[in-house]
């Protein structure tokens, strides 16, 4: 459809491989599919480098949110992410691009080991100089799917999920019914962490932990596509109902980070802004789970 | 943790392959990941071919159900799918094998060909007799998860589903709630099938899309893991909360077959047999999707 554009942008690509990555000169590239945003190629260099090339006709800063979040993970050394090598905006055409380390994927992978893994990214030390001091919040704000998500740092858990989290979609639904009530639960919301509210400690979080976000490589797990923040780590199963997470998954976990009392419920209200935010983005059926879980958490907190 | 099974089991297969199948002596065997009730295995012969095998301590009748299925989706030649060679008991440990091609799975895939190519299954002329002749059902039972899944031939698809489907659930929740409130939704059924009910015909179903079982072997979409029947071809959206579709996969498929009136309304009927499942699998929150549609479904139907 723009042939012409796509060959501007490989020959942008390849230009800023050579001369600002240090991995040689691109000797094949080639498409590898498309998302619903962005266009996926492959590289490899005279060096035996193989990368792994997202591109965007948006600007850098969805990419600037990936890549930010991705070394964070990286960095722990407790979870195989792809290493991030450069992202920024192209020149040549409107756009932008993220560079990484291309994975070998496969989609076995095992579960105990992703839930070990996971917990293991859970319980890192944070990096980041406000998580390490308790806070929660993010370098940046980044994106959760293609909504804003807001990561201004705060001093309390309950409050950020609030305010940056809960509020923030349910003012963008638009929805005065999912408003009102949204608000009678922010103002209890304080009793799902009677037990645990002194225990929650700022965890790197992968932020959309979904099947699709979840790959195999030579068998170890992988994730990728994150929306990083330091958060509670409950926080990470909000998307669980679309995880496929087997019960080797939560044995792993739980091993490391045993259950707190009322998981189930504050699962619920994590899966909460997962469903508004598919709502604010997709409509239709996710209407209806969002309102039945505000319901729920409503009557379960009279 | 268990060697010696381990070894009359790959001894036993190596002697099935060499033995049943026309593809040479195995060459290399390794394991390659577990999912929740079964252990992967991929093999290598000296004729080159790729052999991919599942082994599970259960009887082969599970097996038995994802052959067909397999096989029934191959024969269309509409989208790809593993061929499958043999399934069969153990006889040297308790357990039982499926063999099948081994595909070069990488998660990237066009949506818009999954799309296209889905509708080409679901237009497919029957290849069972019965489907041919315009019944619904399947030439076995087979399973859905691990849930029994009935597939006995009807005539009629909307008693078909009702019976074979809904009523199936609803009995193994053992809820007197759901119970109730599903066998009055069942008194309604036919309401949302009234502009359409003479165009229903037999299709068959992939009957489990989820995003854990598409996947992409060279950028083409790929499915496996089926529970398939020859059903109403809407009923295949019934995971669609799970599936990762973009709009290009919508797109793609709607091209082909046209979206018909309430079809959104039918897609909360088909979702609410899968949430059922996941509540009988897995329990916890899926009580609640379930009860939410059915709440839904019954208001709008009053
Ligand atoms: N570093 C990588 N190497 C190889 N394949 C990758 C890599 N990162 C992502 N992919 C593949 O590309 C697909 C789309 O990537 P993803 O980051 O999820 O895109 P999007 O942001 O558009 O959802 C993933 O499902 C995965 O299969
Ligand atoms: N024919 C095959 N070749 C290669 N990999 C396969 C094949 N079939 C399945 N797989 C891989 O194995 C994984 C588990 O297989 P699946 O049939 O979904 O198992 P289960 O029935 O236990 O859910 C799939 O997600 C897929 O990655």
């Amino acid at each position: 459809r723009c042939r012409p554009m796509a060959n501007a942008t490989t020959d942008e690509l390849e230009k800023v491989i050579h001369e600002r990555l240090d991995v040689g000169k691109v000797t094949a590239m080639t498409r590898a599919g498309t998302s619903g945003w962005a266009v996926m190629h492959r590289a490899t260099t005279d060096t035996g480098k193989r990368l792994f090339i997202k591109v965007s006709r948006e600007d850098a800063s969805m990419f600037q949110g990936e890549a930010q979040g991705l070394s964070a993970m990286f960095d722990t050394q407790t979870i195989r992410v792809p290493e991030v090598f450069q992202y920024g905006q192209l020149s040549s055409v409107q756009g932008s691009y993220i560079i990484m380390e291309a994975l070998d994927l496969s989609p076995i992978y095992d579960q105990g080991e992703l839930g070990r893994q996971l917990a293991r990214l859970h319980l890192a030390d944070p990096v980041l100089p406000e998580a390490h001091q308790g806070r929660f919040g993010f370098s940046i704000d980044n994106t959760i799917g293609a909504t804003p998500q807001p990561n201004g740092w705060m001093e309390d858990w309950v409050s950020f999920f609030r305010e940056r989290r809960l509020k923030h979609q349910l003012l963008l639904t638009g929805d005065s019914g999912l408003i009102d009530r949204g608000n009678r639960l922010c103002l209890r919301l304080n009793d799902l962490f009677d037990d645990i509210k002194d225990d929650i400690k700022p965890s790197l979080l992968h932020g959309d932990l979904w099947s699709g976000n979840i790959s195999g490589e030579y068998a170890a797990p992988v994730i990728f596509d994150p929306a990083c923040y330091y958060g509670h780590h409950e926080a990470d199963f909000g998307m669980s109902w679309c995880g496929g997470f087997a019960s080797g998954f939560w044995e792993g976990y739980h091993d490391l980070i045993p259950r707190a009392p009322r998981f189930e419920q504050r699962q619920k209200l994590y899966q909460l802004y997962h469903f508004l935010n598919h709502y604010n983005l997709f409509g239709g059926g996710y209407y209806g789970m969002a309102d039945l879980i505000l319901d729920q958490l409503l009557k379960e907190l009279q």
